[in-house]
């Protein structure tokens, strides 16, 4: 049986590793007393804590979040993480300078009313079409449930327009924008994509052209056929890493996540960081009690002040819905052994790394810094990975302690579990074991070598993670904080 | 050239057929006068309107909506519709004494990380079990990005907890329920389905039992092919029209929808409720500014304060949001001539035809009331679709005068055209055409009953409307007015 996991010397909690993940009284707490992990405060005991006593959610008082007015944001000056010259991956070059990882054609929607419409198009382009352009590797539709019967003019309503404009302009879809539009709806072509010029690149269901429901799908298939000629012409060349955009993002956390897998993807990202790439940590709700940790690591007062006001905008929107940040944990993290958001919030931040934080992007928001960024999203794991592609995303690492069959469209996926046992009963699932670092099998160094190597591998198409192997390919799922009409 | 439209012999604007459809005033209408359509006004003159002159959003002033605590809501007496005897149709017959219009499977989920793996098996079972069960119309997944990552707890957050599992329990699934969980997620299956008991209805991916993916594909297509071989013994048999739930709804309303294809909806409505039926309306938006007029026809007190406190619900939500319900018109709707809400509205509940209001149910509530219903829910088509899929709908009836390829794999869609040019573009979209009111070669009661006669023929499987012959099958759109984490 290995010791238990102490993360740092002040902590009075320490996880337990049998039978199941378990955090215990490391000495005697009294009522009142903090009760520390990773070195700060996750709760108030709301009794004494005997000694080995296993430390459950209704012992602690939740403490409030750090108030984000009496943050120091002005004398910020983190060092640069030493540069690591040389790394490269097999890309596909775009003209604007990004790199796919995939070459895939994207099929944007302005609205849902073709969803359907565009489904069926998108089917039969990759029965009918997609096998005579080899080196394409899919056809994906942009569908979604947004673009008209929503307040579209409200507050907030930018952030799922945006989010569907900056999907399009994914470096995986090679710069091919194409639409599918209604005619009607209150998403315009022109508002979704202001800037796209050149030849046609709407389909319009309701134009006069169109007599018939074959004519709009044969419309669709054509527009589709002249775009999946021109990206069969590419090939992956060698890019420098700085054309690497990695989102991470943990989904199903528990007591080890913060101990194993986060902080592995953390030396990853450090990696990457120093390689020349962007980097992007998310999750509101998961940093929202960590930020008087991150406010530090700003690499200016402007890169902090974006933070903070990332963090003032969910709280308001949280507190306009009746709702605050902890309504984020789940029964699953509970189970799993994590107290409450703020213990959570301490172990996701371990996968954002030692790097300075250059820049910070709203929800929906193209990031746009080299290094380590914060990508604003909610933590809901598929919003998450939907904003982190509207980011730019052409990698994405995934952690994961209770284990989920997560898979995107867009980007290779590298799931890493948080214990060896996850990995053992879903071996063809998990990519990357982190488990390793809790029995003492492996270090977080090591763990962090293997996905920064992993990263490397998928994104030049040598290696596929389980879940493209599988076709797990969840939906895009927008947030859309306005109302609906 | 067929002659302008006048609704009521107040108007003051009429609607031109020629060469669009358009709005014009009937005669010289002085600035700050009302402008009247359908016998109400629809807003003030900003300026003088001479005669002919067509009539935009911009030449109005839009009127406050009918305020809701002046409203008589005690002495309400409505006389009910003569019955129709003896309408029935071949249905399938649950033990609930709902019926089914379709013979499906459907597979519940809890939450979306399943979605993707639920869908594949849903593609199998499809190709490889389906052919074996040939009484058996379709498999439909329940597939949604609900029931992790929200505020489920938050004010608002059971509307679609229970749109989740009242869709589950729509007659057309025939009382066989199945769901897919992850294990840890929010919203639990006993959270989702607390009343369901009997044999093993849940697969739970994180079971220790299942070790690999093909384990949880396995189990899924296993729990499915023992549902499949009940429902592929049952037989559509003659059932009452008291049995049939439609529901109405319209998408892309231009000037010609409230003198056309509602109205026609509306007598198809009224011959339903007549037989016996349950139908219902829907939009709270775009009744909003007509509640004055529906008020006098709730059949009891009760009723009526139902209607006008989801009214006040949505008021409350959009001014939450920063919106109000001028949100709800699209450039299609102004494009095919109507003004504002107001007009929209007004031409909207000429689909509630004349009976009585018998019921009201909240977002996501089932509607229990036989006769005509309130069911409240958002205007955007695919939530009203969805609501009304969980209110029970096993036959829906959709207007519209722009045009969508909308449809639904729950349930039968029947899609009017308001406009005969609609019908003529799209001859194998569009299921009937009440444009031929506008032009005079048909009666709204023609078309109403021949309205009412697909209802009866689509609810027996005699006849497909043409989205089930393409296979348009939209995806479930939820309304969660709740913020996500």
């Amino acid at each position: 049986m290995a010791a238990p996991i102490r993360v740092d010397e002040r902590d009075n909690v320490v996880v337990a590793l049998e039978p199941v993940a378990h955090k215990v009284a490391a000495r005697k707490i009294e009522a009142g007393e903090a009760v520390l992990r990773y070195g700060q405060v996750i709760g108030l005991a709301v009794r004494t804590i005997e000694e080995g006593e296993a430390v459950g959610e209704d012992m602690l008082d939740l403490p409030a979040p750090p108030p984000l007015e009496s943050l120091d944001l002005e004398s910020v000056a983190p060092q640069p993480l030493p540069p690591l010259e040389g790394i490269k991956f097999e890309g596909y070059l775009n003209a604007d300078g990004s790199a796919g990882t995939r070459n895939l054609l994207g099929i944007s929607t302005t609205v849902q009313c073709v969803a359907a419409t565009v489904e069926i198009a998108a089917r039969r382009i990759r029965e009918e079409v997609l096998p005579r352009f080899p080196n394409v590797d899919d056809v994906v539709a942009l569908t979604h449930p947004y673009g008209c019967g929503v307040a579209i003019d409200a507050p907030g309503a930018e952030i799922p327009v945006r989010t569907l404009r900056n999907l399009a302009l994914n470096p995986n879809f090679g710069g091919e924008v194409m639409a599918v539009s209604l005619g009607c709806e209150k998403l315009q072509p022109s508002r979704l994509f202001p800037l796209i010029q050149g030849e046609p690149w709407v389909v319009r269901l309701q134009d006069e052209e169109y007599r018939c429901f074959g004519d709009m799908v044969a419309a669709i298939m054509r527009f589709a056929e002249k775009r999946l000629g021109r990206l069969d012409r590419r090939r992956r060349t060698q890019c420098p890493a700085s054309k690497l955009s990695v989102g991470l993002q943990c989904g199903g956390s528990d007591a080890f996540s913060g101990v194993t897998a986060n902080p592995a993807v953390g030396h990853a990202a450090d990696l990457l960081v120093r390689a020349g790439a962007t980097v992007y940590f998310s999750e509101v709700t998961e940093v929202r009690d960590a930020v008087h940790l991150l406010v530090p690591r700003c690499a200016s007062a402007e890169v902090a002040r974006a933070l903070v006001r990332e963090m003032a905008w969910y709280d308001a929107y949280l507190a306009r819905g009746g709702a605050d940040r902890s309504a984020n944990p789940t029964p699953g993290n509970k189970r799993g052994g994590l107290a409450n958001i703020v213990e959570k919030a301490l172990g996701s931040v371990a996968k954002s790394g030692t790097a300075p934080i250059m820049g910070v992007a709203g929800p929906g928001e193209r990031a746009a810094a080299p290094g380590l960024n914060f990508v604003a999203t909610p933590a809901s794991d598929f919003i998450c990975g939907t904003l982190q592609l509207a980011a730019g995303m052409n990698v994405h690492v995934f952690t994961t302690g209770e284990g989920t069959p997560y898979g995107l469209a867009m980007a290779p996926v590298i799931k890493v579990s948080s214990r060896s046992a996850l990995k053992e009963k879903w071996p063809d699932l998990i990519d990357v074991d982190a488990g390793r670092i809790a029995t003492g099998a492996a270090a977080v160094e090591e763990v962090g070598r293997e996905i920064f190597e992993f990263v490397l591998d998928a994104a030049s198409g040598r290696r596929r993670p389980w879940a493209d192997q599988w076709g797990l390919h969840n939906r895009l799922a927008l947030f859309n904080p306005a109302p609906v009409t």
